[in-house]
């Protein structure tokens, strides 16, 4: 077991890539078939690549001509033979067709990845944003920015 | 690498115990030192075990003669050698000195935990939420309950 972030690092750029081209493919082929989601937005858990498939279908289809840029900020991973857990701050910023930037959000995420056959795909995914206490209200960015 | 939720059971199992009698030492003694939490609460994260005394402290100090009773649902975990991730769905009930339920909430928490001289122990914790699309605010009840 040792700290590092290369099989994290290497699935959150295809993270990234998946999610600048909005290519719904490229993106469920960084996720188990049986991968379990505490996501972020809705639902308490989502259970099966299926129903991924449908939240990433979803998602890439709302954004019309629009592009999401991910960034990640202090990305940390453990692996221990075939089993490697990372985590990490993401920003998600829309820009327009044109480049313009629109928008953006931050999340954390906490992945666990298993090796298969050579590839680190991830079985359980959670990403959430911290809760302010007075309002219940989710605190979207992480530095007023 | 295999599903065994053992460790993670084991943790939990002390977790609730430590929560019940607001016994800050045995809370503390399930995380490692060098701890990071994504809690759901305020910050976007916490780092050091110091830093989670402090939240722990406060936690207890501010139940004043109440306690908390924690249940958890659908306790999974995978461990690899000295790693483990599990994750789980956890009920927060209060109640009065007298027995008396006053109030309950849920969340969904994903840990990581290290074996270090036969001690499973807690470095990174993630808990959340879910959160409404249309009014940014937190679902704090699992199933409106």
């Amino acid at each position: 077991m040792s700290p590092e972030s290369a099989p994290f690092q290497q699935v959150l750029s295809a993270y990234r890539s998946a999610v600048r081209a909005k290519d719904v493919e490229a993106f469920l082929a960084i996720y188990a078939d049986d991968v379990q989601v505490f996501d972020m937005w809705g639902a308490w858990s989502l259970r099966g690549i299926e129903t991924w498939r449908s939240m990433a279908t979803e998602w890439f289809a709302s954004l019309g001509d629009e592009y999401v840029v991910v960034e990640a900020d202090e990305v940390e991973a453990t692996v221990a033979g075939d089993l490697a857990v990372g985590h990490a701050f993401l920003r998600y910023t829309g820009y327009s067709a044109q480049g313009q930037r629109l928008r953006s959000l931050d999340n954390r995420i906490t992945v666990a990845m298993r090796r298969t056959e050579g590839a680190w795909k991830i079985f359980h995914e959670h990403t959430s944003a911290p809760i302010d206490h007075a309002t219940t209200k989710a605190v979207l960015q992480r530095d007023g920015g």
